[in-house]
């Protein structure tokens, strides 16, 4: 298995949007709104630090995967594309291989 | 372009850990230790919220590669491996393609 | 009203330390570790944040309660003393009342 | 000392609302605006939940000041009176000095 999952699974996501909120759990958080929907991204960013430092291996994957999953309902909300975020992983992994500086310069 | 950039990076992520840290941002990272390493995870999801609620899509995209790269350093880091996630992404959006519930179940 | 119920309100977490955690809420969040305890903190720093940004100012005053009743059972379970916090505030504000850097120097 | 220097800091940080930001770091955060200032209290919780669990009680008592500051450089922006937070924590605290639930109930 490979990361491509993830397409698939923004696809499904993206179906979801203003679909009858009492059918999925994804559609019922697109009905929330935007402002309910990066809490639930910012909270699991939460629970992932958390998963690392005092629970284990087995709770970060889980985290991870809800960490995903609700970023990429923000996307769908937003109108952002997978293939944007891809190619700007890719810029970053550079052509040589090497991660030389992952995070865009912070003040 | 696909996700599978996500697996190229990890994997460029896993052969900088134990590598010189004036030689890369990762291998840095690496030597800073994983309180760190999770506090830039914490740190990028708020930055993702921030995106979405009070900047926009360009930004979104920026700080979505931040987070899932600065979480793939922590993967490596806790000795997660991405089929991991990959699989527990699989499994929540189902057979039928239906995402039903994608979080776990919370109290 | 003035910043002082903090002190009182601490006295009262404090004392739910060890107690029945059927009886109080704060008792129950005790049982739960410090882990969730820091969960709760980092959470409701989020909600702050979603306040601020996309909902209100009486959703930003409901949520930074929340945040410092979080905060307080953390310092609570780990032996942190609310005067110690009063004293590093009192010192960035200065003599002269001027807070020149209200943080301290990160990297 | 007491919790009172909350409402001394908090006065002398609304009164640099609009200042010179060349002049103090409080009037270089306002004239960021909004979205900054969130981010910095988003922050700050998370580094008060690593400071918790993979540093220490000084580290706590540092990102706990912190996190204060910030927060209240978010209200004055906002308009929000600190009177207002501390009533609502007098009102959680309850007359019989019982917590007996200090969260609002959350779905």
């Amino acid at each position: 298995m490979d990361a491509t999952v993830l397409d698939t699974l923004f696809k499904t996501i993206a179906s979801r949007k203003g679909a009858d909120p009492s059918q999925s759990y994804t559609a019922k958080l697109f009905s929330k709104g935007r402002g309910k929907i990066a809490q639930k991204v910012g909270e699991e960013g939460v629970e992932c630090v958390i998963a690392a430092l005092s629970e284990g291996n087995e709770e970060l994957v889980g985290e991870s995967a809800d960490l995903f999953y609700h970023l990429m309902v923000l996307w769908a909300e937003m109108g952002v594309k997978p293939e944007d975020v891809w190619a700007e992983l890719a810029k970053r992994e550079g052509i040589s291989g090497i991660v030389e500086k992952a995070s865009r310069p912070k003040e």
